[in-house]
């Protein structure tokens, strides 16, 4: 059985990384989506918020599992039984940084292999800080990120919104 | 059983390319190495040359198969029964045109996903035009390429060598 | 009145070309769609089977004009009085050949602006070699081009499938 | 009337930022500099600081306004009419951001373009905070920004230049 | 007499750095390690220690000296009689900021060169903060640094290592 | 006494290549500017032409010394007692080929170091087949090259340009 890890801080998740655990669902045994967690950078969601918005978003696969993990993430994906780390390619911008990573967790393990998916067209330019930015601007984001996603960002940002109307 | 191709001109193949082999052999249950042949574009070493270099430079691995094939990428894939294609992803420049023809390929026919994998840091600069240039100007490409790729270029250069020399 | 010229090879025109020109003809007085002649690079089309493609394609705009020329860019927007060249940007690559092509443009002559235009997300990877490549090898290239570039490009490259099937 | 709208941070205006200006007041027929109001993000100049410094700094040009804004780009533009965003581009670090800021605003308002333009040479590696930095290292930025930045940065630097000497 | 300057933060410095020095010492009569003092960046190691490590790690060359400044970097090159600024690239993210910074510099005074040394293909993707998010997230870092450096990195995080394990 | 060579195809040298030879012969005891011959690449001027054109060009520097080579550059730079191999930097373009070939040149000896140095930014996007390009077209190259190079252009080009005028 091929299970692959894919890791991210998912703050908030968006149809873009959905696009990318469909495609590694249906190419591997089992896929286990990660939630860093990095305690030095502030988040929008809490660890706990991101994994339940995960779950319910990715309900519909069966061999998607959502964790989360602290510490390497080569290690977690050592301890995990993964063959391979996931990620997602979107923009040029984010290739280097993936290749510096990759080649770390390689020399860190060379048992662990990374892989990288290309996310669908429609979500190439979309990312987790776009997305809290056009929350916090009043912009629409309802059809870039899951439903329960958008729930979620409403509540957080409702508050904001009519502050900034008065 | 998870089928992958991995596509390419390999004139002629180099360590890096083996490096890739090695890895999606590792990954998935059968490698297809389809050397993509192109009438328009002068190649070094016939397509039967390069079939049979890599044939031999491929031994080892249980699972992998060489063949060669014509016309849409995507189609020979679907043709094999292929889940994905596979691609060795060297340096920035490469990103590019792999993200474009991954993006066409898509476009052609969305069962077929296209998968990144690095090679090794040791081969992230190398290539075949590299190797071609290299031999052409006389320099020592014997730990670029596999032992039988040396010994062809060795035939195809040596009179040449000589040539200048004189 | 602001006059743009839009210039290019197009060859063939796609709908990325298109969706440029749509977007210059909402923006500026004129649009003038400019075939570049260059006589030392091979193409697929002629030149006067590009104006005539690019002229049934650009039927619905009134202010939207076909034209080829020779020579520099700037020489030949200074003659028909345009104020800026146009330029559509579709990915990474481009920049930097756009960039400095636009940089001497500007010392060749200061009167005349380069602006850039960005294509829609959908043709954002589009371009006519690829197309040409498509052609081909056989793909299907019906929704890159308008349906003239596509009656044409069957025209041109049917025998070629044809002698390939047999 | 063609209006469009310039938005940046302009924290201090630079002779990039008036290339731009002026380029942009000979292409349309009004230009709009808009000083986007960001609370999260800490700044050397205040908004209102800002919007003076630009005003005195365009003086010269009659159809150059200077504002200032909250919320989404596109929907401040959408209220002053505008048919365009207009945004300048130095380098190649620049471009990426830029696409898909500019593929986020279509997104939110298809009837709004941007388009690109081009600071001459002499200011293509010029940013307001290679300015910052170079002021508070004690640089010389007088040839970087206009007459009244300069003035302003004198004010804001010198207490600090001063306690270092001692 | 040739004497270079090789300006960074050196938090903490690296096997790439050392590399460069080394390379740098074989090229050149003096090259003379600068620590840059940043007030406003916090950093994980002091300047004294960044100095001390510097001295321990490159006791073997005798025409390398090590020092720590203030202010811009040209300004401390000029009074310390260098004829160049030394930079060393690793990957393409470098290369741009580089540039630019060595425009600037050559903007301040036009009588010092910057030049780029490349550092070994096996430092290519190494930086000091990739090395101190390995120790934070308790990787293994020791082929990464010289010696000094990495006891030092194990005297900082033990502690927290231990908390994270209880 | 240190030497270094600074390889090109210089067809023809331009403002650029005479920027970064009068850098680095104020930086060295000697710098050997050296045409690479090229069978295989067609090229506008012969290699006579180009160290004739180059050799007039320098006359002014006693350090700098003109020739032609053929082979691997770092076997050349080996013979000739070079300590190191000079490349200009002009965009971001070139780097990527620039480290690769130093990769490359590094593995074939590792005594040879290359280093690059930036030219001005007058000359930041100029490049040989910009000004080849730009004479065919009958643009103004006047100030892009040496007055040398500026009269062997016009007698190239200029029975071309009174054929297309005709």
């Amino acid at each position: 059985m091929r299970i692959v890890v894919y890791p991210g801080s998912f703050d908030p998740p968006t149809n873009g990384h959905l696009d990318i655990i469909e495609r590694a669902a249906a190419l591997f045994d089992r896929v286990i989506v990660a939630v860093a967690v990095n305690l030095r950078k502030e988040a929008l969601f809490s660890v706990e918020e991101r994994v339940a918005m995960l779950k319910e978003a990715t309900l519909e696969w069966d061999n998607v599992e959502v964790d989360s993990y602290r510490g390497l993430t080569v290690k977690y994906a050592l301890q995990r039984g993964a063959s391979a780390i996931v990620r997602g390619l979107r923009v040029l911008s984010d290739f280097e940084n993936e290749y510096m990573m990759a080649l770390m967790n390689r020399k860190l393990d060379s048992g662990i292999e990374t892989i990288f998916m290309m996310t669908s067209k429609e979500y190439a330019f979309l990312s987790s800080s776009a997305v809290r930015e056009l929350a916090e601007l009043g912009g629409d984001f309802s059809d870039l990120v899951p439903p329960c996603v958008s729930r979620k960002l409403v509540e957080k940002f409702s508050a904001r919104w009519r502050g900034r109307e008065e």
